[in-house]
This record gives C-alpha cells, sequence and structure tokens, in this order.
C-alpha cells in the first residue's frame, strides 16, 4: 500500500512474513487520511539499510515509525536509536513463545530510548497510536479521532444484540 | 513540580508512591523546557476523577498524558478509553511479580484503545516520548532531541574510561 | 437471556466475543434460579455506559457483578472501583497469552478494591460463585448448593466406569 | 483477634507465617464491625481438622471464609470443596515463586467449586470482599462501604500535596 | 484397569478427562506385572471420599499412590497429606496454562508432606518410579528395571537408521 | 554427616554450595535414623565421577539417591539413566530465576528416566520422601512416619497460639 | 546425511523426534561444503554412549559439536563436560512449554561449562554457527559467510514486492 | 584490561554498568592467554559506533566477540548481523525481570543470524567459550583447556571437605 502523497508514517517490518500483522497498522492509517508508505527493513539481514532508512527518516519528512519485529525484535528498538522521530513498536507473535519474547525485546528500552510499544500482534492500535500523535499538531484529524472513538463506542453497544442464550 | 506555562503533558500516577518512578518523567520534560503537570489520579479510588481528567484533556490544551500504574494497572488504558489524545503508560515495578503484571495490564489492550507502553518502571522514558511526540510538530524540540542524542552518545563513549580490570 | 423477574446478577462483558465464555455464568444462574441480566458494556469502547451501570447497579437492585474481560482486563476492576457490590471477574482466554494477561489484569488489583477472581475461562465457577454469595442470606439457595454439590460428588463417582483400559 | 459475637467470618491459614498477611483481612473485618474468628488449620498438616471446619462452618453460623495459603496452596480449594458457603482466597507470597505459585493453585479451580481469589498478599482486600459480600443482605453495612469508599477518595485526592519534585 | 492380585499401585486421578494421562502409569505397572488398581477420586467434587481412599490406602495393602490433577491440583498434595505411603503426582497438561498451573500446584508442596513429581502429562513416569520404589524391595523387579534400561537403550540406538537426510 | 551404618540413601549435590539446601535432606534421614551419605558430584565438573557414582550405586546398597542442583540442573537426571534406583530431584533456587530453571530441567523428564521431584528448595521434603521410599518395605519406619505426621498435626494446632492481633 | 570426508561437526539429538530441527542444522552444514555426521544419542536413555561420544569426538577430529534436547534437555550440557570442543545447544521447542524449559535447561549452565545456545528450534541457527566457529581459522569458509550474508541481504530486499494490500 | 599483543576477542557492553559481568569473560581470556580487548559500545546510544566497530572487526584481526547487554538487550544481535565472526551473547542480569528480557531478547534471533547465548550473568561462560572456539585451531590452547577442564574437576572434588553436618 503505497500513497501518491507524502507519506508522514513509515510502516517497516523485518520479514513480508510481518505484514498479516503489519497490514492492520497500514489500514489504520488509511482509515484516517494519513500518508504511509510500507517497507521490509530487516535489523538482522539488512541492518545497514536499516541505519539508513533511520537516519533519513526525519530528512525524508516522516513524522512517526511504526516497526513491527518477533522474537528477538530488535528492529523497533534499533530503528528508535538512529532517529529523533517517535518510533512504534509492533511485537509479533511468535511460535513458540507466543511474542512473550517479541514484547520483552520492544518494551524493556534502557532510558534514553523510548519506544512506544502496543499488544502483542496489535498492528491496528499502533496505526491508531500513529495517528493520534500526529492529530496532536492537526486538529482535523483530532476530530476524526473523536468521530472514530464515538462509532466504536455504537458499535460496542450494538453488539449486545449478539447475546442469545 | 507544576509549571506556570500551561502544561502540555500531563503526568498521572494512581498513588504518591509511584512518583519516585513518575518523577523521572516529569524532569524529562523540564529538560527539554515542555511545560507539564502532575497528579494523582486513582483510576480505583478516584474512578470519576480520573473520568473527569481524562475527558478535560484535551480541551484543557494538554497534548500527551503520561500515566503511571502498578499491579492490575488500568490507569493508563482507562484514560486512553475517554481522551483523543496519546497516552504514554509506565508500567510501575509491583513487590510480588516485579511489574510483570503491571506490564501485561498496560500494554495488553484491545484494538481501538493503545497506550505507549514504555519499560518497567522507566518514567524517564515516557517523559522522553512525550517531548518525541510534541517534537512531531516543533522543529525547535527536534533539534533539542537531536542535540540530546549526541550528548547521550558523547556520555556512552565516556564510559570507556570506567572499565577498569 | 433476560429474565423477567428483577436481576440479581449482573453479568457484563467487554464484547460479544467474550459470551461463550460468560454464557456458562447465566447458564448456572439459570439452574440456581437466580435472575440475571446480561449486558455488553465495554470498559475501553464506552467507559461511561460502564461508568452508569456500574454507579447504578445497586439502585437497581442487582446483588452481585459478573464481569468478564480479556487482555488488559480492565472492566471487573473499573466496575468494583464504582460499586459497593461484589465484583467477580472472569479472566478470558486471550489469544497469545492465553489468558495469563487477563488473569493478572483482573486479580493483581489494590488495596481497597477487591475484585473476587475466577480461574481463566471459567465462567461456570463466576456463576456458581454468584450463587453462593446471594445463599449467605437465602437459605433455600443454600440448600440447593448444598444438593448442586451433592449430585456433582454422584457425577464424579459415575464417572469410574469410564476408565477403560 | 476474638470477637465476643458469633463470627460470621472465619479467616484461616495453613500456618502462623501467613498471619502477617490475614491480619490486614482481620483488621478490614473489624473496621467494619463485622464479627469474625482466625485459626490455623493446616490443609496439609492437620487435613482432618480441615475438613472438620469446612464441613461445620455453616452450621455454626459463619457466612463467608477467607483462606490464605502459599506455595502448593490447597486450604481455599479444600475447603471451598467442603462447604457451601463462598470461600475467598488469598495467595500468600512464597520465597523463590513470589506467589505465582500460590495464585496459581488458589485461582485455577474446576468448574463446580469456585474460589473468590484477591490479589498476591492482599489480605486488606479479602477482608474488604468478605465485608462486601455479606453487605448484599445488610443494607447499613453496604452504607458503610459507600462511606468507606469516600474516605478512600478523600485519601487519594489528598496524596497530590506528596508530590514535591 | 483393574487386576486380580492385591493392588500395590494406587492409580487415582480427579476425573476421567485425565485417564488418557493416567493410562500410561497403569500399562507401565502392567508391564513389570505389578497390581494395581484406578479410581477416578476427586479432591475437589467428592473431598469425603478421597480422605477414606488415602487414609485406607496403607491398610488395603497399597504401597504407592499416584495421583494425577490439572490446574488448581490438589489431589496429589491432600492424598499425601492423609497417608505415610510415598504419592507420586503427575500434573495434566491444562488449557489454558499448559499444566504450568498443574505443576507448581503439585510440586510446591510445604516441609512435611512431599509429593514426588514427574513431567507434566508424563503418566508413564509415574508409573515407572512407582515400580522403581517397589523394587527398592523387590530384588526381581530390580532385575526387570535394569533389563527394561537395556531394551530403551537398545530402542535408542536403532533410532539412528531413521535419521534420514 | 557420614553415619556408620551402611548408608541407604545417598544425597549428592553438585557443588558444596548447595549444601545449606540438602543439608535439611540429610538431618530428615538422621531423624528417622535411616543411614545416609553425602557427597559433592557434579554433572558437569566430574562427569565420570557422577557416572560412576550412580552405576555402583545400587551395588553398594543404596536404596535412594537424593540429588540436588541448580539452573540447568542435570545431576538428578543423569543419574536417573544410570541407575535402577528411584531418584529424588531437589531444584536448587538459583539468583536469577529463583529456581524456575532448576526445577524445570529437573521435572520436565522424558518417558522412561522419571525423576520424583519436590519444591524449589526443599531438602527437607526430599530427605522425607526418601524414608517415605524406604518405608514401603519397613514397618518399623512406616510407624515412625505416623507418628511425625502426628507431631506434625499437634505443631500445627499449637500455632493456634501465636496469632495476636 | 553422512559425508564421505571426515567430519567437522557432530550433530547429535536425544531421539530421531528432534531430526525435523536439527536436519535444518545439516542442511547449513551442507550448503557450506562442511562435512559433518548425524546422530541419535541420548543423555537419558544411552548416557554412557553419550559419554563415549563425547569423550572421543576431539579425538576422531570434530571440532565442533551440536546437540539438540527437549524438556528437561541434558544432552548438551553432559556433551560440553565431557569434551574441549565447543558444543552448540538447540532448545526443541516441547509440548507443554513450547521449549521454555528445553531453553533454560540447556542456556543456564554453570561457569566452567559453557553451552553456545540458539533460539527454540533454531536448528539452522546452530548449523551456521558452527560454521562461523570454523570459519574463525579457515579464510575461504569466511568468505562464504560474508556471501551468505549478502545473499541473505538480497533476499530480505526482495520480500519487499510481497508486500500488497 | 588492555593487552598488548593484537587481541582475537573483542568483549563489548552496553554501558561500563554490565562490566561486573562482562570483566570475568575478560578474566577467563586472561587465564588462558588469549589476547582481548574491552569496549563501551552502546547498540541504543551509539548505534553509529556499534555498527563500525562490528563491520571492522574481522579486518582488524578479531575472532570472536563477547557482547553483553541487559533488557531489551540488542547489542549481540546487531552485531552479529554486521560481522561473520560468530558472536557470543551474555543476557545481563535485569532489575524487574532478573534477565528474563536479556535472555530472550538475545537467544530467540532468527534463522540466518546466530548469537551464542549463554547463561543469565555468567560473563566467565563467555569467556570460555571464546577460548574454546579459538581452541579449535590451537592445539596448545585446547591442551590448556584439558588442564583446566582437570583441575576444575579436582577442586569439585575436594569442595567434599566442606560438607559439615
Amino acid at each position: 500500500m503505497k500513497k501518491s502523497a507524502k507519506p508522514l508514517v513509515g510502516i517497516i517490518m523485518g520479514s513480508d512474513s510481518d505484514w498479516p500483522t503489519l497490514k492492520a497498522a497500514a489500514e489504520a492509517c488509511a482509515e484516517f487520511g494519513v500518508p504511509h508508505e510500507v517497507r521490509v527493513v530487516s535489523a538482522h539481514r539488512t541492518p545497514m539499510d536499516m541505519a539508513r532508512y533511520a537516519s533519513n527518516a526525519q530528512k525524508r519528512g516522516l513524522k512517526v515509525i511504526i516497526a513491527g519485529a518477533g522474537g528477538a525484535a530488535h528492529l523497533p528498538g534499533m530503528v528508535a536509536s538512529l532517529t529523533p522521530l517517535p518510533v512504534i513498536g509492533v511485537p509479533i507473535e511468535s511460535k513458540a513463545l507466543k511474542g512473550m519474547d517479541s514484547l520483552l525485546s520492544i518494551v524493556q528500552m534502557p532510558a534514553g530510548v523510548p519506544v512506544a510499544t502496543v499488544a502483542i500482534g496489535n498492528g491496528r492500535n499502533a496505526g491508531l497510536l500513529a495517528v493520534k500523535i500526529l492529530a496532536t499538531s492537526d486538529s482535523k484529524l483530532q476530530e476524526k479521532i473523536v468521530s472514530f472513538k464515538k462509532r466504536m463506542a455504537e458499535e460496542s453497544r450494538a453488539k449486545n444484540k449478539n447475546l442469545v442464550s
């Protein structure tokens, strides 16, 4: 999913096998009309590509980076070490340890280099968090979030009809 | 720590016993000249105060909320459900389970309501993340972050002299 | 499952996807003739509905609330903070962490706001616990529990015939 | 702590070393004027005493039992299997595993025999939960709980003055 | 599986759903010609049956008891508290927590009441351990164990032929 | 602690730093008059000594082996693979992981080679389990166990007087 | 997979059921032209075969040993105790605990006897690590690794085309 | 500790606070006369220094790299992604999670980029593993390892005299 508008959010992942999780982040951006780009950039297989991507992100006009990774998940933290932008980390659910390894590898960053971590496998929340961050300086976007929250409430209330015993 | 300038970051915690952890968030804001406020607002002991605080945050001009809580840590997620602002959650290190309960209670939010979670006990990173979020629309602040990262690198390099065998 | 008699037990859940687990709570109430109501009330998607539900529960005549939630499971604890009634929490089995996150988010409540937590996914026990609580002031109900325990013992003994080698 | 009034809450523990935790349960009962008794009854060292205690509890007029235990914590569940009364389990913080063993041994009860589990080491919440259960049929007690929650809110608000930077 | 010879090993379980795991214990006994009996005796559903079974086990001529249970697994420890015989505990693999709850509930017994715990779901090892215990006073049986270990070694060596690349 | 009588129980450990835990096993044997020997035999530092010790144990007249080890705790399982005798494993509480590593390394043995595992750090229960095993063919010893259990019950009952509020 | 050239890497496993995991280690060796051998050698079922294998490995010309095991995984550590060669441990994903038991049993070795542990179930990385070790004294092999890393980078970059929304 | 001989082992760590753990690695190298260097190189604070260090390591004549890190421990894996040399990872014991986060962040590397992980906090084993790797092409060093293992066995045997009851 590549937008023609200059992307504000960079969505990166260590492997295309993470795409099913990260796709939901891209969709959330799209839902709010936030231009974004998606890219496979592996911390472990293409470390210098990753360094380049992270180092240039700000200059290229990106405002927020979303990085998903699983297992010994180094991508979000390494990108955070190389850019002044806020970085959102998405722990991918791993095979053996179900994402507990991914979560701890992403969230337990040392003082000085935060990664904004969301729930295991929750690409959608990464996208929404990026939108919320952009909305801190975009009142139109913030209104959209308010509307979104109302819609979400309505949908939640509507679920009552599904309770059949 | 109350600033005279209109606060942009609200730092809240469930109890004053969380202050030693959250203080580092306030200090990080201060370090970057970001006006902020601190408040004890308990999700469990003063739930309606919390709802009021969260519901009014945006109107009052806050841009980011940092919420720290321990154990069954509901404050960050509940605040996130009540405001369109980005919410940063700080898992406080708990007595028995060492913050694993706090971490999971904060990070494992359902789709639709993200909390930007940082490491267990890492108030400083919460503050820095708030600064990074504000810097997405404040180029002066972003320059300060770039400088900060350079200083941090210098300090890291200087630690080599402490390696005595 | 809505009873015509004035409900004594309120069974709530964050989403209709929790209904397969909570249904067993409703069935346990029905089995003992305890009037109850079921409702989707999300702590994260409809926080003010939740606050209203919890705040009015006692006045509406409810005696016990059963709340089920998964992941960062805030519903039981938040309801407990808003009502003087006893609240029973049911940790829903979550996808990645199998309900360990739900369990810790529900059971590790701070002093002052208890949640009576049952086993991961065990809606039936939540229903039975509600019945036991009501039976503390209803000797007929307590007799039914005594009978139920006898039946359960008989059924357990009868299982010996299934041991075929 | 033995009350002259006929006890409504039985507080039991596997060993006197659990008393520092359970004492807070007794104090919570006392705070609300709920008559209670405390007893060392070990599931593993005096199993038949335990069976007797549990089997006679209802006849003796007890309404709720609070049982604390650590490690392979069987006391709450075994008592629950022998009485129709609601049983509250308090996982004692254990030495090696910090109460995770106690918690799982208490909360993961099979369908049919619920134990209302509170947080690791949280004797106070066990006491408060017992009070809430008794209050379902005692409006005076429920008023006291409402007042207690107000006081707790006031104390929480007052903690704001302790935030000194 | 009931043997006509007077049983030396009692194999008990909380529910017939544990039989697929415990069956392997019975088969190991049978393999070594050790007379045994199997019984559903639930700590939680038939606690007094369980107490009777455990209290009479020694008088009835049993030498070892194997008890399997899952979740809040109290059967092995409670039986151990009621008999001077050695008790072997088999943690049944549970649904949500995969037997970690069963393991901790069984193995973490307090000083004075040991349970000889085997691996999660490893009924066969419980049977073999019972045989090894009986063999401490039965040289014929011990010779059989020596032969068994030789056979097991042979079978292990033979597996080399299955390594095809 | 070396007894002049021919030892029936061999108590071994990977390092003398494990002695504070294993000492309680030796004391339990002594309490019941069971002759025993203690030895440092490391699976990792003296593997062939270990193999010799295990291989000769039965011929030397030992009936039961108690092995304590911490971290990647291989001693109990390796000894079990080399002797037909029952082996009791004691997981030593380790520094970082508090014995969870020791416990899993000892208890999760494959089918064919059981280790009778006791609680983390519970040397006393290992000694008592050895006594119970020997008592399966020694009625005097079994009477002593019955008396011991009575004494333990009395001591437990006596602890009631320590409950002071 | 047996090579005609004198093997430099010995790949061993406790059971042929571990072969699907270890096969990837053999394939990695083959990919780099490193002669290797594969063998079932069980620490628990054929301990003396294992001791012989480990003790003779160096004399037979092996340079590195890869050992895979699951559950109470003793093979890598025991082999490491019996040879001066570097030993690589592969934790096999186990049924109940998903390899967490295997990982801790392998990695938590005491000072003096290291095992080079790779990720749960990651046989390929064990093979690659063996190749890297051999390459420390084989510049041709090291060039192959450099090429391999370039190819891996290319393949990673190529995955970008699979991101379709 | 800097050696005049050209270093073969590079010992790096994220912060000087890791030095107490890594010092033991340096001492093990020194014990075997292996020239080595130590350096603070932070993956998160000086990522480009780290990239430079890793990229140049082989050309500078290093044969093995030992990297220690705690929490979200990315240093070992990132270095491994940037050098063809074998990398040994040392999980530093962290404050809240006791090194479980460090361990998983280091060991759970994806296929293609192995890190040879040792036990939490076990710097000494990292040093010994480096020596063993170098010894694969240095028969003198291998003889020293054989002698070292003999000494270790002697010291282990000597510990028997410390068993006083």
